[in-house]
């Protein structure tokens, strides 16, 4: 079972940011960025192109919808997205609020504070259609 | 007018993989790894998520036709994604046979030749469907 599995159950907290019956958003606890946040199919499949395209499709639909929220409620130049998966595998849709190429790296990590992550989840989360 | 538009408009060339009224995709001639591509929607837009959601998902089906194809042509762990957009202002999804983080990270890089080039092109084109 993925952490984000775990995640997904409850079994781990998450500063959550969107959820359906078929998806989770929730922020990166390691953020490259303020408000850095992770769109996770519940059905636990490793690879993104191992994806039906109607799930693929789905998912990207879903991300859509929350990286629509982010632009909303975090400034930025622009959101970045990126989908890698070598840590962890299940599928996870990075979605950054990027200023600068370090910011969509995975280089460069920022710190917030439990506060700070409840607050910017519910921010993005009163944004999310 | 964007150098991608150039490309589009056959006044840069390209090594292209496939191509349909709306899109391209070409490979990236300051690859990350072998077989780096990348998939523009024609029509010129600077950032992703300022697409209508209906023209980004046509763009999302587009890439993932682009990657299954690049699994097949191109051995690897799996093809990661990325839409960043910093640095040329036309929509572009990059699509990287990854094997490690770094090829993923636009920071090494490599080197093949215009033959090299050519023949990665055909060989991921004619995986294409």
């Amino acid at each position: 079972m993925s952490i984000f599995t775990k995640i997904i159950e409850g079994e781990i907290p998450c500063y959550k940011v969107a959820e359906d019956d078929n998806y989770i958003a929730f922020l990166d606890i390691n953020p490259n960025a303020k408000g850095h946040t992770l769109v996770v199919p519940k059905k636990e499949e490793n690879k993104l192109f191992d994806l039906s395209k109607e799930d693929y499709l789905s998912l990207m639909d879903f991300s859509y919808r929350v990286a629509k929220a982010l632009e909303k409620a975090v400034s930025c130049k622009r959101v970045c997205t990126s989908v890698i998966g070598l840590e962890v595998p299940h599928v996870h849709v990075h979605l950054v609020p990027t200023n600068a190429m370090e910011d969509i790296q995975f280089t460069k990590k920022v710190k917030l504070t439990n506060d700070e992550f409840v607050a910017l989840a519910a921010s993005i989360s009163s944004e999310f259609e």
